[in-house]
């Protein structure tokens, strides 16, 4: 790419309206501020949100958009105040890249709660430009929003991780759920599911796999790893498993009912809520009241959970499982992910597909 | 009574029938066994769960039925095997007389979520008998259900913490909400949330009343001693008080939307539902994951969080706010406390309505 001092234009994919479809679109990045590290983007994940994105299901998309928050690069340039990344290093970025920095949240080490926070695209960065995401050159990423990616763990495996990844291991650690010979759920087998059930059982735990029928069953035991697999549509195996797990960990991003998965839970289990669903969801108080269980949900993780996430995989040799596809094949797996037809996460190696020719 | 060794039939008032009529009732209590206490009743709250038990509002009721769940009275009796309560000891019973004493909820102090609890009345008791409750002159009870009343405390003023009080002791224990300087908001000022603020208040935590309307804004302020008044149909107020509370205590009896209250929470703030809504309630999933807000609920509270509560009001100097009736005035109070016309529990002096006579 040249001097990077100089030449600042880089090329990403763009959705240019909500078709959703992306193509190669240029733009310009700001100059690598104190606080700034540039990153050469190696690789991307595809998200379900990225979808939500280019194809403005959620109302709020701005076009040009260039998607992507799963990005792994290399570092090529950093900022004069700089200390923890040098040239050379492989870092992570995800979903966001600001926060205000001074909120209750942010200073506790939650800044993925902060109500100022600066999304990694569709969001307008504090120069008052669009922010643009990981399918592009490269980025230029405010330090903070940076993660070491451990020394060894391959790029395409990391990037999954730094949202799928950390928005289970997350809820996992806040609600005290990390301790093994937990009794877990994980509902629906996605991109987020997947990695779940690796976490889960990188945890200790005994991992079940609920889902609304048995297609899945052989993956997720076979391959994922896990210990049981409950079809929810299975009336006597449901009520076998009344009063079982500690928590559930749903990933469903549509309409579902509550009440047979409450009934899961034990005494103080917890119900994860990871899906944006913006049709209400119902439950019947004493479902929750006669068990003190919680409803509850989260959102990504923080940073310091994210690098804390990374460190863990790592040290489990946890992979996770992925298809790699080039940017050319990107609005394909766009297609695809949308029939969840992946698994199960698509990948795109954005450095091998050499966007600047 | 006359000799208690040989006389075992009493006068208790029953509901014959889903009219929920409460009249005199002859029925016998079991010999007092080793572990059990022989308690004469002096006074007894009277709850909304015994209106909706004598009404059959649950589909689940038996008659006759002597209901009464806010039970205080004198041992009068003891059996061979106990030693924490003696003749002359001043005792409270609350909504349970028996659980399994085996599962994990018996094992950690968590009885009231036994699946095999048995309710003070409207169960069948391990001899295969109907329990009845304390609107009667007497009660035996295992003793593993007794409570101590602290060493001066009136009478008429511990029947409301035994159900009331510890219901909402139970849940700001269990889910780390003591310390002062909290920021709370009671939802609903009926009986447990009278005392819901004045547990609140002893606490140190600044309390907020949420209403429908400001038809209770001086008494909650000037009587009851709430920080603030919120009225939930302002929208300028609630949207001040955005993002504000620790946790909210909802003892709301019917459907209404949980979205506005939501949206008061903090970061990992709670919603704590006490009042058995069979109509599904409604969120939509953002609200709780973009802070990971859990919406949960809790059930009364142990033997072991009783007898803590009741010291604590003791040590506090906490005092709830009643009504005084006999016997003969419950049917209008259950009438009247069904119109929430009661500031803020009746409580039947048993002792002075001489069922007996």
């Amino acid at each position: 790419m040249g001097s990077i001092q100089e030449e600042r234009t880089i090329t990403g994919w763009a959705a240019r309206d909500s078709s959703g479809v992306l193509s190669p679109y240029k733009y310009t990045l700001r100059n690598t501020g104190p606080e700034d590290v540039y990153i050469k983007v190696l690789c991307c994940g595809v998200c379900h949100t990225d979808v939500h994105q280019v194809k403005n299901d959620l109302g709020m998309s701005n076009y040009p958009m260039v998607p992507g928050h799963e990005v792994v690069g290399e570092v090529v340039e950093v900022g004069s105040e700089v200390r923890k990344f040098k040239v050379g290093d492989v870092v992570g970025a995800g979903c966001l890249v600001g926060s205000c920095r001074n909120c209750k949240p942010c200073k506790s080490d939650s800044e993925q709660y902060c109500n100022k926070k600066i999304w990694s695209y569709n969001s307008v960065y504090t120069d008052g430009k669009p922010t643009h995401g990981g399918f592009a050159e490269a980025m230029v990423v405010d330090q903070k929003f940076v993660a070491k990616i451990p020394e060894g763990m391959v790029p395409e495996q990391a990037a999954p991780l730094l949202c799928a990844g950390v928005t289970v291991y997350s809820p996992l650690k806040h609600f005290g759920l990390t301790q093994s010979m937990l009794k877990g759920a994980i509902l629906g087998l996605g991109g987020v599911g997947h990695i779940g059930v690796k976490i889960a059982k990188a945890m200790g735990h005994h991992v079940t796999v609920i889902s609304s029928s048995d297609k899945k069953k052989e993956e997720a035991l076979d391959h994922l790893g896990a210990d049981d697999y409950l079809v929810s549509s299975d009336a006597a195996k449901m009520q076998e498993a009344f009063d079982s797990f500690d928590y559930i960990i749903d990933t469903v991003p549509v309409f579902h009912p509550l009440e047979p998965y409450l009934s899961l839970l034990k005494l103080d289990g917890k119900l994860i809520l990871m899906g944006v669903i913006n049709k209400p969801l119902q439950f019947v108080t004493p479902m929750v009241m006669l068990g003190r269980k919680s409803i509850t949900g989260s959102f990504i993780g923080s940073m310091k959970e994210t690098e804390e996430m990374l460190e863990f995989c790592k040290e489990k040799g946890l992979t996770s499982m992925i298809e790699i596809v080039k940017m050319d094949y990107v609005n394909k797996a766009i297609e695809r992910l949308e029939k969840n037809d992946v698994r199960y996460r698509f990948v795109v190696d954005v450095a091998g597909s050499k966007l600047d020719e």
